[in-house]
């Protein structure tokens, strides 16, 4: 029976199993110390002699569990023997037990399959799939049904720009770039409260350390709501549910990463909501210059005069004005019942109340320029009856990127997609 | 405050505010009666005179609950008043409120935004999200971790053929087919036991009732396994997990549906499992015909033998010759060690031990005609230390259809996409 190396303290004095990567050699004269890697951690191995391991050979060990103050984790193994199930190369393309930042992005990136093996950087998709399970328990709780859309789609939710073309048989459709006009299609038959945890796409040129042509969306759609209010609300308790999940299994993770302290519930319950002209104000005002919009800068700006002025890095801004949202956006005379959220100086989220009227719908096409037959079935959803909904996305490497304090969000995604970046 | 239909109940004599669908409405000379829906169900409202309400409107209404026993429920909402939120247009593309039997597939599919209200469709999906939840939830009780790869690949992983091509920038990439190679890096990585739920892609032909050209891939690898054996007693975990969540949760739905009976926890144990040979010798005696291969009629003939020989409509198959499975399928003499999960007459999942050994997969793929050039950084997984791993993936929509007694695999797809329906 294969012990874990977190287990292996429980056996002290027995002999035990363990499988795992060697993560590190020292060959000292008749000794040698392995340190070996697997799902739960690290343990050290003592072997008399050379062992002519390479580094990331996958070995079967058995041994004595010994007590030892001076080696990780209190225990080491001793009177050791192993076969090797699989033997590395020792012409590895990147080492693995270094720390990443010994390493360019580049090449990190590049040698993906390798570079997910080093324990910090995996630890970013230990921390991430903690997020995405929060996410997802935290709405069911909420009575909310996930639900998975397809993302082949003849035609874009957020004006048409940006769209991947897919060869489809004899045509051609595009890649979506949000599960939009599916959220408030089911939202309107009944389910009233949805989520999904889905691909998008945005084939933007965009290459910087905030952009990424494909990532996960988690996406969030509820009806019998009044206003954007109901899910900045919504939006806080799901990032308490995220931030205490993370909080409590990723521990270790968070510490590896350096990770900056997670904001807690009384924090997360004073983000303030400042409406758009507001927003420009504090930065105009903060960075001594007018702005007429709220650029990178500017959200780095809101989120330290939030920090300096309530506690904590973030801030939702709401009142956006109707040309700066789609056209389902809810209108407010000029302005719009949406929202923004901002996360230590980073847009993570962009939602609002939708328009749910057929004649508001027609009204807001001719605005924008769009006929009712271009948009499908879509039309089909107001017509024949739909509720009062709004709802939201959250980027989820951006997100992951901003919990654990990540340079680049390129970081936060297991194979990231860019501009020049297709494999592996 | 809005209560829900299902609370309804609790509130007797009481005044009440409910919000919902007119779902049907019955006007009897002096009262109407409207059928209320909401996400949680129905209830009778009692109307003096006419309500001159469109099916489908969305209203909201206050009322007092009364005990009746021929309502649906046990209450009915009288003396009530109601506002009309969202008016329906009096011509729906399709009635809600019959059965779908009474539609064409095609009609149902054709106004999906709309046939997603039938309360019977829905159902289905409801029970998806189930299907879903349970299947996360029992692999993060068994150490997984949930990974979200990227769907544009340079090149495919079960062959190459059947691949949507993606303008990607200046370039081309495809759909995945599947997360194979991802899921095998992240093993390899040290994580050891992932999953994903994601969608995966094939550019086939076919325009079946069992074929989607887009799926929802319920997708598990995990190191440190002998055989496949050991994949077939994780997959019998996840069905008895998945079976026991959708009988608690969505006995409503399952009635509605009408659905079969789950097989119980004792049964899923019972599972058969036949090599290839054996399974095809069954199907050769009771088809009455000498066959060379197992077709979706042996899968109906095998899944009634099983019926018959244990009590369960479901039959692993493992043993397959390697002609008939991937480059990666680990060999073991002219076999694999690889399996096919059966049920109900449909093959719902494909899994195996992988090849994890550099020299073995070098050896596979010259079989294979390919060349290590040719698989990218594929091939540093195993260069660099690759424990010995398997895996297997589980159609969603297969899964539910099976689970649900549903017709076409269509049926249990959101928003299908074939070779013909690209909308909505």
């Amino acid at each position: 029976m294969r012990v874990l190396a977190r287990d292996a303290a429980k056996h002290t004095n027995k002999r035990i199993t363990l499988k795992g990567w060697v993560h590190r050699v020292r060959e000292l004269g008749a000794i040698s110390f392995v340190l070996l890697r697997d799902r739960s951690g690290m343990i050290q191995i003592v072997f008399e002699g050379k062992t002519g391991f390479t580094h990331e050979s996958v070995i079967s060990v058995q041994g004595t569990v010994r007590e030892n103050a001076k080696a990780p984790g209190g225990v080491e193994i001793q009177e050791a023997s192993a076969q090797v199930l699989s033997a590395a190369g020792s012409d590895l393309p990147i080492p693995v037990n270094c720390g990443p930042e010994k390493l360019s992005l580049d090449a990190i990136l590049d040698n993906r399959m390798i570079s997910l093996r080093m324990p910090k950087i995996l630890s970013v998709f230990r921390v991430q799939a903690t997020i995405v399970g929060a996410f997802a328990d935290y709405l069911r709780g909420q009575d909310f049904t996930e639900i998975k859309t397809s993302k082949l789609v003849g035609s874009g939710t957020e004006g048409g720009a940006g769209l991947f073309t897919v060869e489809y048989f004899d045509t051609k459709v595009y890649l979506a770039q949000s599960p939009q006009f599916y959220k408030q299609a089911l939202v309107a038959s009944g389910l009233e409260r949805v989520f999904e945890v889905g691909a998008a796409y945005r084939a933007e040129k965009h290459d910087t350390a905030r952009h990424l042509n494909e990532y996960v969306s988690l996406d969030v759609e509820m009806a019998f709501i009044d206003s954007e209010r109901e899910l900045v609300e919504l939006e806080k308790g799901i990032l308490k549910a995220v931030f205490a999940a993370v909080q409590k299994k990723n521990a270790a993770e968070l510490e590896a990463l350096d990770a900056p302290p997670l904001p807690g519930p009384e924090s997360v319950d004073g983000i303030p909501c400042v409406g758009y002209d507001e927003a420009r104000d504090i930065i105009s005002r903060l960075g001594a210059r007018r702005v007429f919009d709220i650029n990178p800068e500017g959200e780095r700006i809101l989120c330290d005069w939030a920090l300096q002025e309530r506690g904590v890095p973030a801030v939702f801004v709401n009142d956006f004005p109707r040309k700066k949202r789609p056209v389902y956006a809810y209108p407010d005379g000029q302005k719009t019942l949406s929202f923004d959220l901002l996360f230590r100086g980073l847009e993570i989220t962009t939602g609002g109340r939708r328009i749910n009227e057929y004649p508001m719908m027609l009204e807001s096409l001719s605005k924008f320029g769009l006929s009712p037959e271009g948009m499908g079935a879509y039309m089909d959803i107001f017509r024949c009856g739909c509720p009062p909904h709004g709802g939201f996305a959250i980027g989820l490497e951006r997100l992951t990127q901003k919990i654990l304090g990540l340079q680049n969000v390129k970081e936060a995604s297991l194979f990231p997609r860019d501009r020049k970046r297709i494999t592996p």
